[in-house]
């Protein structure tokens, strides 16, 4: 693809189709033989190629993209990930497909408790490069937002390094990062539950707050792990101190998580395999965003969690990677593919959920994750001349070039 | 990585890792710290950076990779592709995700016979196009050989067309191709199969001979396609003209495809999802090479095969993408993480399946698919510090470079 640079704005023409992506309207919003054009980081105009270029003429763009024959679709916004993290699990990996249960792993030193020492253990810049390094294999593969949790700290010294690791990346790279503050993520090793809540709450939440990164607070409230009372105190606390609550809800057993969701007002809930009837109601009715994670369902070969019926309830569905140590993906087209293949979303539903539903995951919606006149001028440029080739060319990276706010940052 | 090129051979040094990657032995043979020499196209050593370097200095070479902190593997050898056709078919990808069927699909003119329909309208020159676009992709995932099948013309001259298309794509691009001709792959519409089988035995095979493009001959064995009777007249009819046999056998019901492999001496039997215990024992007894194609499994949402059953019984197993309209990835990588996380084959299992075992499918055993000295030198460069990244950060493509021969073919 010629991409030429000049001064005032950016015009992608002719591309065989642009994705506006906007809602859960089906059929999706799109306009076929289309171009965009950008002022100041915006979308001002989305149409057919003719009428755009019309009014934007490419020549007077800083960024001019042929996009003959490809499409064009909004950035992806990954809402989940752990993407902070030092050490390699590779190992684990191959443990469990020989037939180890994660318990077993977990007694012999590793899981999330490995991860937690090696991430004590890393530098803060070791923690940024290869935070910047996901970023980097995020970027192309089409995610320009990305939220990035805490939590593989466990003590107030990490957990602020942690979400220092945050700042500083979103400063450096092109990606937007969110960042949330996840002290809550487990246990620390040889302490009791309730004594650490009560670290989390008067020690880290405050330090937190005086940092002031972290937008969001998460629990993983699960059997073993944070109990509803246990989460419900942390995000509370979080509220406290000026952080919007997020859940890890109903993943593995039915616990409550997702109606805590709803009590504190969470922007999302997050796995949901094990919700209810009544959770779905309950969550769709308060405009708790559904949070799904498909790769996690590949990755532990589990079922995948019920995303048609929050989709029949009317909810707006996100879809994300979750990635970390133990789901080992950055790659937003494979979780489009998963919600495919796995959940049976359709390629539009999956995307509009990858797109828009990560904004609102991120209580960023109102234009982020669509091309909407007015939205973030956020684009992908794919390899391919419809979005249904994110899942159907699966394990394939369709992305050709990635536009961060109008600039082209990636091709 | 910093690429430089002399003149005399090639020489990838202080690789983290080389995997020699020979046969199933178990623990699979590595070496760390490791490099790899080459001459004349062929490995003449691989060993310890130090030893190689000092036989082989670096400033010497035509190419040298600096390969730090990345490993290395064979070239990865996709033995069952139909990467030979022309039109697009995301929509029934989508359509299949709303809950149409694959017998509804075909009614309304999907399906294999619409792919059909538009191979035998395409020029020369399109699929041509088409298969070498193809083939960029596979590189760029680390495929350094691949079987390509005819069987979308169904008749004389589209599968002559079809197979001097996979010629050309031969002579034109790095990747070493190998012709399957597979007429009997599908009944052409309004056909009766003996019929049908009659044309291909008395008028394509002899057309293929004659072209001398085609080293295999394939055929779906499958309930409502070919039966045993029909598909055992097309492979004697194939060995009369000089072609090995394959059989596509035991995918959707268990029919005696994998019998009929063993009683006309077939370089491999592909899919094996219905194959008993006997198939297992007879296959194995009779080195014929199951291929797996865990894409399909994927795509379809169908169970795996069971390949353990295979690897238990001693069996050199092949793991491949069958990219095709129906299943549609190119990348090996994700066959290997699919063949992991689906089929529970070890990393190392995987890599030797879509390496040496599809050097075996193709009988190119003895070399290709390894790094053993004197193999072609045919290798991948990994984007990690070793082989089991490859499925365990999934969806993500691995692959840094790519040796064709010794020669830089992909960076
Ligand atoms: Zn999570
Ligand atoms: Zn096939």
């Amino acid at each position: 693809m010629e991409v030429t640079m000049s001064e005032l704005t950016a015009v992608v023409h002719d591309a065989a189709e642009v994705v506006v992506a906007e809602g859960t309207q089906t059929p999706l919003q799109r306009v076929e033989d289309a171009a965009v054009a950008v002022e100041d980081g915006r979308v001002v105009a989305v149409g057919p190629t003719d009428e755009v270029v019309r009014e934007y003429p490419p020549e007077n763009a800083r960024y001019t993209v042929d996009a003959s024959g490809r499409s064009v679709v909004p950035g992806f916004v990954d809402s989940h990930t752990h993407a902070c993290f030092a050490g390699d699990r590779s190992d684990e990996f191959e443990a469990k497909l020989r037939g180890k249960t994660y318990q077993e792993i977990m007694a012999e030193g590793g899981g999330i408790l490995r991860t937690v020492r090696a991430t004590r253990e890393a530098s803060d810049d070791e923690l940024l490069a290869d935070l910047l390094s996901h970023l980097d294999t995020m970027l192309s593969h089409g995610t320009t937002t990305v939220e990035v949790k805490s939590g593989y700290g466990l003590d107030t010294e990490t957990e602020l390094r942690m979400l220092d690791a945050v700042r500083r990346a979103d400063e450096q790279h092109p990606v937007d990062v969110v960042a949330t503050f996840m002290g809550a993520h487990a246990v620390p090793e040889g302490r009791d539950a309730d004594d650490y809540v009560e670290e989390v709450v008067s020690e880290q939440l405050p330090a937190v707050e005086t940092q002031g990164v972290a937008e969001f607070c998460d629990v993983f409230c699960e059997e073993g792990v944070f109990s509803v009372d246990q989460s419900r105190r942390v995000l509370e606390a979080g509220i406290e101190h000026g952080l919007t609550p997020k859940v890890h809800a109903e993943e593995f057993v039915h616990l409550g998580g997702a109606k805590l969701a709803v009590e504190v007002g969470a922007a999302s809930a997050d796995h949901l395999l094990q919700a209810t009837e009544t959770d779905v109601q309950t969550l769709v009715a308060a405009d708790v965003t559904p949070v799904f994670l498909p790769g996690t369902a590949f990755t532990l070969d589990t079922e995948y969690a019920d995303a048609r019926a929050f989709l029949d309830a009317g909810a707006h569905v996100a879809v994300a990677t979750d990635f970390n140590p133990n789901c080992y993906s950055q790659s937003m087209p494979f979780a489009v593919a998963l919600a495919c293949t796995g959940m049976k979303l359709t390629p539009a539903e999956a995307l509009v959920a990858a797109t828009e539903g990560g904004a609102r995951a991120l209580n960023r919606e109102g234009g982020l994750g669509t091309l909407r006149e007015g939205a973030p001028a956020d684009l992908v440029v794919l390899d391919a001349p419809s979005y249904r080739h994110i899942p159907y060319n699966v394990g394939v990276n369709p992305v050709a070039a990635v536009l961060k706010g109008g600039d082209v940052v990636h091709v």
